[in-house]
């Protein structure tokens, strides 16, 4: 293994990431110079890091920068899951250095771990907060967590989309993308232009949205740090009734937005080429828009004349047209693993409640910022199941499961069946060890859900996680170990438990 | 579709079914003529419902006589599903009738769908109830719903060693038992020489049990019946505190009776033909024997210290002793799918909870009485597993799985894996059903773990269906519903689903 090539890469990240702190802190110290008293400590906390960061970064880069080396499979595997702990790691630091330069000792932000939780959970695009009060913390420190979103979903769809498939990785068939056969020489030209092309798309519709969320009466602020959250289906908010505090129009644009963002932004590609028959004829897209429509509708039937709490408290009877908004913000924002709330589903029946967790296992689509196990590898392993069922009375028939038209080796059918039944193992022992670390103060409800909720990089679970609740409650051990299910449920979980196996060290 | 064959066969398990339940009759007749008064209706029931199946058997059976033909897959399939629902409506029968003759208006018996359900719970041996109050039920009916389990037992080891693997189902090379390639002539000699041994395997046991716990203080009946509960892995007792009515010896009887009945009973053919070897090196038995050692081990480190309530209604402080006894009788009971209660476990920890929930999912050995996926199909699906992670860094690599040294060929792979997902979506849509029928009644918990023990025939789950509680309180339709759900995990899914698709119903 050749750490130090490695290393090198990791120091080039962190290098990035403290630029784009930088910057954050620039914008703080500015605004704090303008006469945002309370912007002072955050603003000495991003510059402190900031520039630790920059320092760190640049001294690993320069003892490593001798080396020289391509990035195989098992160094790959290694960079993505030390890329993402480094991040949160650097990303966490503001926050708990704030506290400390605002003399804040009882605040959450005061425990590491629950720093790195916080960022984790921002560059998983997860969204599960320790914050209650969400208000009271600077705007520059909630536009970082905010960037942190941002910048996850940006690495979410340049590994999933041009990193991995060229190492054979996580099927790259799955993903609607013409990308070319492992390239051991670095990455392709082609896969640096999908990548780009798919950066424009991303940068774009985060522009798009944070145009129509001002038009629609947010501040400039807000709507740039919502519409990070939303094209991430991370689910950060600014305020603590997430979008529950906002009105019936930016509720429906976040809609919108959060069903594109759990679509496969290689289909925007192209359409962004011309080509509408691939997105058209996409039976991952179709499956996904069916699965929401079919959600939204029966929990709108559910909820339909039953009082609704909005997240601001306020409780009111749900006509048709609010039970059908409700029942379609709370399903996109679920599935697409976003997180965004504007009530309190802990309320609801009991049947709505355990949809809406069955939808953070189902998860967007494939190539896009979602997690969960996403719809195409549910969708095989259901064409899989049919094919199990017709073999028990037509033995002697093989019939090869097909998607869109072709044919699916055997490799993948295996690989997405076990994938999915895999997530609920993971799940199950998450579960299992939440219960064990916090004892009598979380039910199976409460540990279940946030195990899944974590896992699955959705944010709010049900019980005391639920959509008014937070992960701020929680003991130390048991946020680090929400940490390291977030980031297994972002990269796929097999890079995670790959470095588990004592053979991946020794080498091929 | 040869339907009268099929109507013939039934016929005969009809009349065999009701034979047994006029000895019954017979019996509970003797009794009340020698004084117990109380059984009057209850033998009168009996008697009723036996001559009446006797008469309809005998009908349907001179109609189809002359009905020739093989048992053929897709008959076989039909067979199987419609012999175990006609037993449950006939098996059932008897309660109802016996409410109507004892004239009691509100007791849970008065519902046919209830005493449908709950002869469904003996011949499937899942052990579910609607009683309250067992002590009020005539002795009678209480041996007959003990024969239930014990006749479904029966059922399931003959089906699932002699039957079903003859007809290339269920994958016969997981039963340890030679059985011989499909034989479209009828019951291959060899399959009916198995079923006999495994016959005497089961009477044997069970009147083995019936001495040990006769000498351990237990009247006869209660142990004939609890023998009969045990050895089917079902469940029913003879009293409303189930074993926890009795002493610590009869526990400990009952713990390695359950534990043999959750064994592959192909194995104990193999010991009483003196072959050691392959019991000794059977993958599953090990695997099984380690998960109920470690589940123990850490229910009992778990609970030891704490106040535990038997079903007694006692409280008493679980010295180590005492929580290694607990600990043991519910994970047997549990895992083995048998569902006897020592003690309310709806009390314990929230994590030894969940960690009894999935020990429901995980279940006895194939060719067994147990229900559950099943220790081999888990153990397949563990080894696809950790073939995936390795595939990450060393795609080129074939290895082929393993079990006790010999390669698993690629559609028992599949099909393990699929099975156990199958087991999960089935669970989930199934406690979804239960959510939206009992609606507020039922919560998550109530209706998850009500769902996941009549899917994997075990009996009690948690909260409102908890350890000392019963499905009494649920609507019919709920019951009939569960009653399907009972017979799914029965008949392991697929032959049920089957009969849903229409190329079936239209030949091969």
């Amino acid at each position: 293994m050749n750490f130090a090539f490695v290393a090198k890469q990791i120091a080039l990240l962190i290098i990035v990431l403290s630029g784009f702190m930088l910057l954050v802190a620039g914008w703080a110290g500015a605004i704090t110079l303008a006469g945002a008293a309370v912007e002072r400590d955050a603003a000495g906390a991003l510059l402190v890091v900031a520039l630790s960061g920059l320092l760190m970064g640049g001294a690993i880069w320069l003892a490593a920068r001798r080396s020289t080396g391509y990035l195989d499979r098992r160094q790959a595997l290694l960079l993505v899951v030390l890329s993402w702990l480094a991040a949160a790691v650097l990303g966490g630091a503001p926050y708990c250095l704030w506290t400390h330069l605002a003399s804040l000792a009882d605040h959450p932000y005061r425990s590491p771990i629950a720093c790195v939780f916080e960022a984790m959970s921002g560059l998983t695009t997860t969204g599960a907060t320790v914050l209650t009060d969400i208000e009271a913390v600077p705007d520059s420190l909630l536009l970082w967590r905010a960037c942190t979103h941002w910048f996850g979903g940006l690495g979410i769809i340049v590994l999933f989309v041009a990193v991995l498939p060229s190492l054979g990785v996580g099927g790259r068939r799955l993903f609607g993308v013409e990308s070319p056969g492992p390239q051991p020489g670095g990455v392709h030209p082609q896969i640096r232009d999908t990548a780009r092309v798919l950066w424009y798309i991303y940068t774009g519709l985060t522009a798009i949205q944070i145009v129509a969320l001002k038009l629609a009466g947010m501040s400039f602020f807000d709507a740039t740090c919502h519409a990070f959250a939303t094209l991430a289906t991370g689910g950060f908010s600014t305020k603590s009734a997430s979008v529950g505090a906002y009105n019936a129009v930016v509720q429906i644009i976040i809609i919108v937005f959060m069903v594109l963002a759990g679509g496969n932004f290689g289909l925007y590609h192209s359409l962004l080429r011309g080509r509408w028959r691939p997105v058209w004829r996409d039976p991952e897209l179709r499956v996904y828009l069916v699965i929401i429509g079919i959600s939204v509708a029966a929990i709108a039937f559910w909820i339909n004349g039953t009082t609704v709490t909005t997240t601001m408290g306020r409780t009111m009877t749900a006509t048709p047209g609010v039970a059908l908004r409700e029942a379609a913000f709370n399903v996109t924002s679920i599935q697409t693993t976003t997180g965004f709330c504007v009530s309190d589903f802990d309320l609801w029946p009991s049947a709505t409640k355990f949809l809406l967790v069955v939808l953070m296992f189902v998860g967007g689509c494939a190539g896009s910022t979602a997690g969960g196990v996403k719809v195409v590898r549910l969708w095989i392993t259901f064409k899989v199941l049919a094919n199990e069922i017709e073999r028990i009375f037509r033995p002697n028939i093989v019939r090869p499961v097909r998607l869109g038209g072709r044919a699916i080796d055997n490799t993948l059918r295996t690989g997405a069946v076990a994938y999915c039944f895999g997530t609920v193992l993971l799940f199950v022992l998450g579960a299992f060890v939440v219960m064990a670390l916090e004892g009598p103060d979380a039910g199976i409800d409460t540990a279940a859900s946030a195990t899944v909720a974590c896992l699955c990089n959705v944010g709010p679970g049900l019980g005391a996680v639920g959509a008014i609740r937070n992960y701020g409650w929680m003991n130390e051990s048991t946020l680090g170990f929400l940490t390291i299910m977030m980031l297994m449920g972002r990269l796929e979980v097999l890079p995670v438990l790959v470095l588990l196996v004592p053979s991946y060290w020794r080498g091929e």
